[in-house]
């Protein structure tokens, strides 16, 4: 692996476009789409048979599918999960926000805080399945005060779903829990069927078919960020040891081949001890294709002069994860603009955040931490404005009014002033 | 205008589909993008001749065009804007949030709020220019830290931009306005010209163009919401002044031919007169022709059994903006959950809130307030989670977090927290 050097370039020079290409799979996942918004359940019924080979019984998962799931799994497991839980709980707890009133005596301006009345959560089938999906959304939607939580995730051909991702909804207090998966899933909580209800936002990770339904209904109702393949960029000086930082790059390589994993160090050694540790550790890995594609094609070594122009380097590439494997981390944090979640020091994985420390995982990818910001709570309430004028509050704003409405050539609104002095 | 009756219906019964129409100019738009974005300058000055017939200079406003502008107009029209602004910063610095820390000892998670670097603001031309909509953009903008705030907004063939818009911009602290329009414009602050800046994130309104143009540049940069047709619901009892809701409705309907106004009210009688009154007025109205299209397309008036079904039917419908005409209008904001921006009580007309009571006109149209906000201090940051942990906290965390990782089949994310314990 060739090792780079940084001198000012553009991340666009050393990285290459991020951006997502556009969705061939549009047009058919639009079809998929109208299909269930016109025929409901039996459009669900058929996609689950062609997609998954699932074709017995009801959508909904039973609450003896439920318990059994539970019963299934070590009380280790399940402990582990709690801890988790109550890790991730106490975090999103903090984002919890309460709305303001500004009183001025004869006028109130505020604005009030309401969670959604329905959440929709997608997790993903497939090779993996993971319950730490299930546990970064409810968690935030059930902290926010979601009413209702529902669940869609793909059945196996023998209708069955993953205990771990099924025990995972039990404890986090998801309601209701269909199977159905793909882009039909993302239609039926989009428009409602005769089993699974209309939802007021949908979030949640999937496939290039589950990301354009997510795309397409936006707007029908509310989607989380559409993630793009995920990334690490490491930045780490001469304390760090090259074994922990290579294996770290291959955590974020065994992902998936578009995973991107990047190191930027300002020692020669280091960079040169990292490339020698990943031939030895990539071998080692059940997932050794995939992170090896992923090494060749994504990843990069970069030497910078310093620390700084690591950071700088990195605020330009806005990494969804970020570790500061330097040994005074907490210093650089603060110089830190864009990124979506940070990880501090020489003994701070990646890891650790994406199941278990109590930070989201579902991060903004692609640059997008420019912009955007992780799941959380805020993304489980809206906020509505509210305005109260007296009589006399009214009176003496009138002038005003009147005149920055005649202004926009809005006489209309004009009039619905001097009609309330005339009163 | 017939007046209907509320049986329950769902919110598409009674007011069928609010969906906006599938873009058949995203075509066109793409390949404007594309233009804009390999041509950069050259691409802009083709356009703005050919859409605006501006053909001259440079498309940077400059210090004494500003000044120009902000003499043409009386003190009394810089000062209303100054109130409005005074006004709009009182609301918003309510809106600023902090970061916060959770520190057990040997483990901290956080959060860290950041401005955004350079947001870019569109202020739309043509027929009416509003200095509202810079205020709405640019204050909240400013409030949050953003480093840099563009604007853009499309010259009339003098190359001359409306006064009261360029002395809004001034007035809240615009850094940079530049002469450009529609979706070229979009494209522009998107991805960069020779003269103008690339940015984090575009908001403001704008046309179908500009509409299409937002949604294929999101994700490149961040972007608003995408506005539909403006809309109010007005909930009146038998106390309100029918004058006055008819002026309220009105006041929306000049708006544009597909705004929409609907009222609610548990009395036949002001209903009626509220019809009566409606075509008095309408008769008056400079945009007369606009306000009557509208009526006819988009006006509902509907009789309830009582404030409350209104409210409930209010929710389901989910205005952008709702006034509460009734006696007791705190009361009844307690249950409203799905709307824009609210009125309180017979004098708070939908006009105090447009231009100058403090909270912001840009809102969630087309159903949308059941789950996205109205744009605000939030819309300017973004947030970046973080952990640490201690190599004693990483050793407490190492079981349940290899179990984790092991039971999601990722095997190199447990090997970097083992990696670490090896140390």
């Amino acid at each position: 692996m060739e090792i780079l050097r940084y001198k000012n370039q553009s991340a666009k020079q050393l990285f290459g476009e991020r951006e997502e290409t556009s969705s061939a799979v549009e047009s058919a996942v639009g079809r998929i789409i109208a299909d269930v918004r016109e025929n409901g359940d039996k459009a669900l019924k058929a996609y689950a048979e062609k997609f998954d080979g699932f074709n017995g019984g009801s959508f909904e998962v039973t609450e003896i599918e439920i318990s059994k799931a539970v019963q299934s799994l070590s009380s280790d497991y399940i402990k582990m999960l709690e801890t988790s839980v109550f890790n991730i709980e106490k975090f999103h707890k903090k984002q919890l926000r309460k709305g303001f009133e500004i009183d001025d005596g004869n006028r109130i301006v505020g604005q009030k805080i309401t969670p959604l009345e329905r959440a929709g959560i997608y997790v993903p089938g497939g090779t993996a399945a993971y319950p730490s999906t299930v546990l970064m959304n409810a968690v935030p939607a059930k902290i926010a005060g979601v009413k209702e939580i529902v669940m869609t995730t793909p059945a196996k051909a023998d209708g069955k779903i993953r205990a771990e991702v099924l025990a995972a909804a039990k404890i986090c207090g998801v309601d209701r829990i269909f199977k159905a998966g793909g882009a039909q899933a993302i239609a039926a909580l989009a428009y409602g069927t005769e089993s699974i209800p209309k939802v007021d936002k949908i979030t949640g990770p999937g496939n290039v078919y589950v990301a354009a339904a997510k795309r397409l209904v936006s707007g029908v109702c509310g989607i989380d960020m559409i993630a793009g393949p995920s990334e690490i960029l490491i930045v780490a000086d001469k304390g760090a040891n090259p074994a922990v930082v290579a294996a770290d790059l291959l955590s974020q390589a065994e992902h998936d081949v578009n995973a991107s994993a990047v190191l930027l160090t300002d020692s020669k050694e280091l960079a040169e001890k990292v490339v020698t540790e990943l031939e030895i550790q990539v071998g080692k890995l059940p997932r050794k294709e995939i992170a090896q594609t992923s090494l060749d094609n994504n990843c990069k070594i970069i030497l910078t002069d310093s620390i700084d122009c690591a950071i700088e380097l990195s605020d330009k590439y806005a990494p969804e994860h970020l570790e500061l494997c330097v040994g005074n981390a907490f210093e650089y944090l603060e110089k830190v603009k864009n990124a979506g979640s940070v990880f501090l020091g020489y003994n701070t994985p990646e890891a650790a955040g994406d199941y278990y420390a109590g930070p989201n995982h579902t991060l903004p990818t692609g640059g997008t931490a420019r912009f955007s910001s992780p799941l959380g709570v805020d993304d489980f309430v809206k906020s509505t404005q509210y305005i109260y004028y007296t009589k006399s509050a009214l009176e003496s704003a009138a002038v005003d009014i009147i005149k920055f409405a005649v202004s926009e050539g809005l006489d209309a609104h004009a009039e619905s002033v001097i009609a309330r002095l005339d009163r």
